[in-house]
């Protein structure tokens, strides 16, 4: 058994069994393995940061990891941005990257790069792989790293001939560590805390808005009058009815300094104090009150579920939820699209379970007003900030999730980042229906731009920020990759698009010119 | 004047006015004053990949730097494969990246990342601004550094207070360091060893295959007997009819391999002993004889031409090359279409002065026999070895000669990295024709499968490095991004379709199915 081969069964024994990867010479060897483990996966993505992205929406839904594969330095550079994503989310991922043989690295051949340099800055775990003896191992380690805490991105780096020699061994997974427990003493200051009367926000963070943290959380803020706040964005967000009402924190600076203001104390539960996406000119980094008391319940990478239950015993909390939301489905709408109507005619037809892939920038900002009373679904938000990963986060979701629909909420400028994605997802037939909002900009910086105070009315800043010389065609361009598409410009032929996405099998993309 | 203005206007000093750009937040400031310096030029891309790769392809062609705008962290992990190439083709580059403002740094916003470690990678120098004060300094110290030697990428990090402050300061640029002089001993010494017997090559580097070095060593080479080779890729080969024969080194290492075999020495100018691309299990890394003498001439940072020259004086050397190409257009293919055909019509059609951005990888093998007869004419090659260049290279290199013809000539597996590059190419309506080969496949890495000595039959290997489930429709995607394009299927509609791409302004794609 080569390196190689030991490295793949022990991925599948540790539960990785889902490979998404852009392979090159230096990787042939793993590649040619793939038809010894049958138990192996692989997903041909035809871009780095569609592989890595789609790792990201795989890890957060199936709560494993997957693995990529991708080609030496330049292979894991287009897949930076998307495994920034995921290591600020606390995805699991087993990011695997191919590397010259050992004894060629020293040539300076032309692919030569640092690869653990630019691994380190996506990665909590960086290890390179020494021999096909010990390759096996190092997956193990890897899949252990990957598994920590919340969740890490570990990246293994894989020399040639690691993976051609021969003497390759399949190891055991190690028991997971098991989540930190939270020291009593923190659960009781929490509740001293909250019985204190000063006027409390109780924060979940990114990794803490599962629907049994909300519920828990939801009871504690009933029990106590505090205030149930949810981080700006979530690598996993349940909403709809009959769950917790949860405020997120706004992305616009002010709207977030005026929902904090008067906040006098903060229980963090996985979550930081809340910080400014940008800086702005005489704008603060933190958005809560300087004097606001920060105090941390359980970090997270601490078992937050258990932290939280033991606060609501602790506080004799009821088994009440401070507010739910109801079902409430709007009528179908009609007459011209417009941005609200999309989401009310989502709202009005989503299917329980759905997943939301939502990377629509500025035309996804009122959402919550429809879509807080549809069934139950789950919002995978971009966490890093690094656009391009909507449409190769759905990717990796629909592929853990196969009998749940998916829906990735597209912004035009957004999409053409990783646009790559709807080859895969063609490719595997796999029930993602991308709504792209075609606004032929990048909005969100015209409203940076605005918000400027000098004049921002110049014609060549102006350009930059347009995308409407040439208009792209999402029709065409989806349906170049194997996707079938349609362009909408009413509600009703948006209805109807709608519902052939939901029903039949298959990927679909929806323009919507706004 | 702010830092952002000065530091424009410091670039436009310095020679550096076109910018090619994917902004953010971050960098608002620098788009907003591109509109106080009319001479800067914004270009603006949908992909970072696509903004480095073109700025690649324009230092190349130009001679001096572009500048590149990107987004933080991300956006330069977007730029890194692209920047890669550039960083091996010793491409003078300007890499601007903006940062969060310098006291926004330490909260870890979501898109917080080390910048300069990802730049290292990539980059000769990297600087972090630190003021609005010295912001124009730093960029007039990138430029300097940009135009080092055979020249360099340089990163510049431009956090939002340095851009937005007042105080900027407009710097003059340093007189350019002159290139180093190549001792007189070295020119001595490399002529005594052309004068031994021995059996000698004169190795050009990737930098050195200009028209008056190439002639340079073809007259040293007919006056000595020697061997003349070139690199296997270069930043900037004329090639073509009344020029040099230059053989270069073969991809394969088994063709490379024989093709040095015999020879006792090698006279390097700006080259590395020959190095095979990637490793293979029992084939060496260096490609000469393990007893073949190396002797460097001049090193790629030094003036590489005059140490020719030298070379040339000291050896008396008639002013005689030692063979040249002879014009030879071939006649018009007819018929069912073939990679071949592709490649004779392109040479019986080619205009004088045309610019070929390569990427044709597998179809491009046998370019030579073809092409070696056209009027003169440049490639562009994939120094790095990084796939993802050719259509932001030929985007550059279409700015940079506005009077020139670009072909693109692309793989379908490599133009999908960076296919953003074509909605460039329609907004800025460039002369650029990119003729598309499209074999469905990652056909080279087919061909390094089969290598493999072990069994490379299985589905899911094979699987990994198949395009054609689903086939990609280039015609949609190009005409989805605004560039018209056609399918050809026989020689005459491919004559028909180059005719008009070398007539017509503007781009355009021919995708030819072999």
């Amino acid at each position: 058994m080569n390196g190689a081969e030991s490295l793949i069964h022990t991925l599948v024994n540790g539960g990785v069994d889902v490979c998404f990867m852009n392979p090159g010479t230096s990787e042939m060897h793993f590649v040619a393995a793939l038809d010894s483990v049958p138990q192996m996966r692989g997903v041909l993505c035809l871009f780095e940061g569609v592989a890595t992205g789609a790792a990201d929406g795989y890890g957060r839904m199936a709560g494993v990891p997957a693995a990529t594969l991708l080609h030496l330095g330049p292979g894991l550079g287009n897949g930076i941005a998307n495994l920034h994503n995921a290591h600020k989310a606390h995805t699991p991922l087993v990011n695997i990257v191919g590397e010259h043989a050992t004894w060629h690295i020293q040539h300076n051949a032309p692919l030569t790069a640092d690869i653990a340099a630019l691994a380190r800055t996506v990665s909590a775990w960086v290890r390179t792989a020494s021999s096909a003896a010990t390759v096996g191992a190092d997956g193990a380690a890897a899949i252990a790293a990957a598994r920590t805490g919340a969740g890490q991105v570990a990246t293994l780096i894989l020399p040639g001939d690691a993976a051609w020699e021969e003497g390759g061994v399949v190891v055991e997974i190690p028991p997971l560590p098991r989540p930190i427990p939270v020291a009593p003493e923190r659960v009781t200051q929490a509740a001293a805390l909250l019985h204190s009367g000063r006027k409390t926000a109780l924060v979940l963070g990114e990794t803490v808005m599962d629907e049994a943290s909300q519920r828990m959380a939801s009871r504690i803020a009933a029990a106590t009058g505090s205030q149930l706040i949810g981080a700006r964005s979530g690598r996993r967000v349940v909403r709809g009815a009959g769950l917790p009402v949860l405020e997120r924190i706004p992305y616009p600076v002010d709207q977030a300094l005026a929902m904090l203001a008067g906040f006098e104390q903060m229980i963090l539960v996985g979550a930081y104090p809340p910080v400014a996406f940008f800086a702005y000119p005489g704008k603060p980094s933190l958005l809560a009150p300087p004097d606001c008391r920060m105090y941390e319940l359980a970090d997270l990478h601490s078992d937050c579920l258990a932290s939280l239950a033991a606060l609501a015993d602790e506080l004799d909390a009821p088994d009440r939820l401070h507010a739910v939301n109801e079902l409430a489905r709007p009528a179908l709408p009609s007459g011209p699209i417009s941005v609200e109507k999309v989401w009310a005619g989502l709202a009005a037809l989503l299917p329980a379970g759905a997943i939301l892939s939502d990377e629509s920038v500025t035309s996804g900002r009122n959402a919550h007003r429809w879509m807080a009373g549809a069934p139950p679904h789950e919002w995978l938000h971009i966490t890093g900030g690094s656009i391009g990963q909507g449409l190769p986060v759905a990717t990796g979701a629909a592929l853990a999730c196969p009998e749940r629909r998916v829906f990735a909420m597209e912004s035009d400028g957004s999409a053409m980042y990783t646009l790559q994605a709807l080859w895969t997802q063609a490719r595997e037939q796999l029930d993602v229906t991308t709504i792209l909002f075609a606004n032929r900009s990048y909005a969100i910086l015209q409203g940076e731009l605005r918000n400027l105070a000098q004049d921002a009315s110049g014609r060549k800043a102006g350009a930059m920020l347009s995308l409407d010389n040439p208009a792209l065609d999402w029709v065409q361009l989806a349906q170049g990759m194997g996707v079938p598409a349609c362009r909408v410009t009413t509600a009703e032929e948006y209805i109807g698009a709608l519902t052939v996405g939901i029903e039949e099998p298959g990927p679909r993309l929806i323009e919507v010119v706004v």
